[in-house]
């Protein structure tokens, strides 16, 4: 079975799949601090590599992405809007663990600066720049009550649900983080 | 080499694809609230646009599908009984973040029925109509001192162990939760 | 089109992807020791079942392999020496909930070996024993100011960045933990 007819299918395969611009999919549900560091380097080191990199965020990961950076009462509804100003934004996002009191995060920074490596809202920088798509998820924002206008404006102005997901990530690597 | 071969064989992998039903496969580890959410959202909404979807709750997951949804003495040995107890069940799933004693995924709850958002109950319900499979991880099941009288009947009857897991999800997606 | 032509491309897929081990490669950010029991439950399965099987430590999963097992001043610059002594080793993680002054963990342990299931010291030994890669995350390491020498000698000298992750873990599944 394995002539050198099966020899040349397998190298089409191979063509086929070179063809094809490998992708990389990553739900960003974290807000802690450390987690979607994680989900930045990952991300923008797949795009620089030449991946096609999408990032979805929903519910804490949509601190990520908010315009205010701090504490704000954004979102729609009282309750909404008191649930995101304890969320905060981008400059409060904690450690998931060792937190003291959100001491840790800024120190983490500085040991990120000390050691030459890239801070967290520099990666997010990076990312957008080499090309990694970032999406919403329409349901998080429904509940949090937030709005596009709530988002920086590199964010995809199409919300996703999962199907959406689904089909934008299709044929690549989902990863949960 | 991209004859007209070669656009042949690459046609027949798509086919090939096609006849082939999506798979995705969680593997539930969390047993917070919002964990949960995502999860059986995710797992209803691909199960719907006609995936084949598996659940391998473990651990604390397995909070998920027990029959008893409150706090209960459940499984063997004391030990396990007290552990039991301190999990509880659907209904005493925590937040994954700014908790406040229990009282956040109650106002999550209030916030999701009032975006008109499916409650996290809906959704697990929703995921069952839609024809998700539901397992559980043998190994949790004996460290927790669980048995399958703990789950709702809609749990599959054959527990599984990681060589099950990886033979059913193969061929699609894993993703770990 | 579902000619026999299209049946004997179809099989030499088949015989494509057979000739190629399946693979699995783990993402190991988490340092809790429930997430690490799942990550080497997982690990040691698949490469059992002949997976071949990659394990990427990094951040908190650094602790998973660091030679010291119990708290201790690693790696260099004083931030860096007193975060690593906070973090510990393989005896301090904790558990991800009802941790309890880390109580849990010990408790675990016991559930564990009254259940007759490994305990995570011994799924990390079975997972080596089988086979199964370990690597270090050079950014992580960079951060924490840890060496090659903070970790047991079972760690590919190779430290990983994302390149090289990607490369390492293409044509397989890739897990977050």
């Amino acid at each position: 079975m394995r002539s050198e007819r099966t020899l040349k299918i397998t190298q089409s395969i191979i063509y086929y799949k070179m063809e094809h611009k490998k992708k990389l999919s990553i739900i960003c549900f974290s807000g802690d601090f450390d987690k979607l560091t994680a989900a930045f380097t990952l991300a923008s080191g797949a795009a620089a590599v030449n991946n096609e990199v999408n990032i979805f965020f929903t519910f804490w990961g949509l601190n990520a992405i908010k315009m205010k950076k701090g504490r704000a009462f954004t979102g729609k509804g009282f309750l909404a809007r008191f649930f995101g100003f304890l969320m905060g934004g981008i400059n409060n996002v904690p450690l998931s663990r060792l937190n003291f009191a959100n001491i840790s995060p800024k120190l983490m920074n500085y040991m990120m600066k000390k050691s030459n490596v890239a801070t967290l809202t520099e990666l997010i920088d990076a990312s957008i720049a080499v090309g990694v798509k970032l999406y919403a998820c329409e349901m998080s924002m429904q509940i949090l009550g937030l709005t596009m206008d709530d988002f920086i404006p590199e964010v995809n102005k199409e919300v996703l649900g999962v199907a959406k997901f689904l089909d934008i990530s299709e044929g690549g690597d989902r990863i949960f983080i």
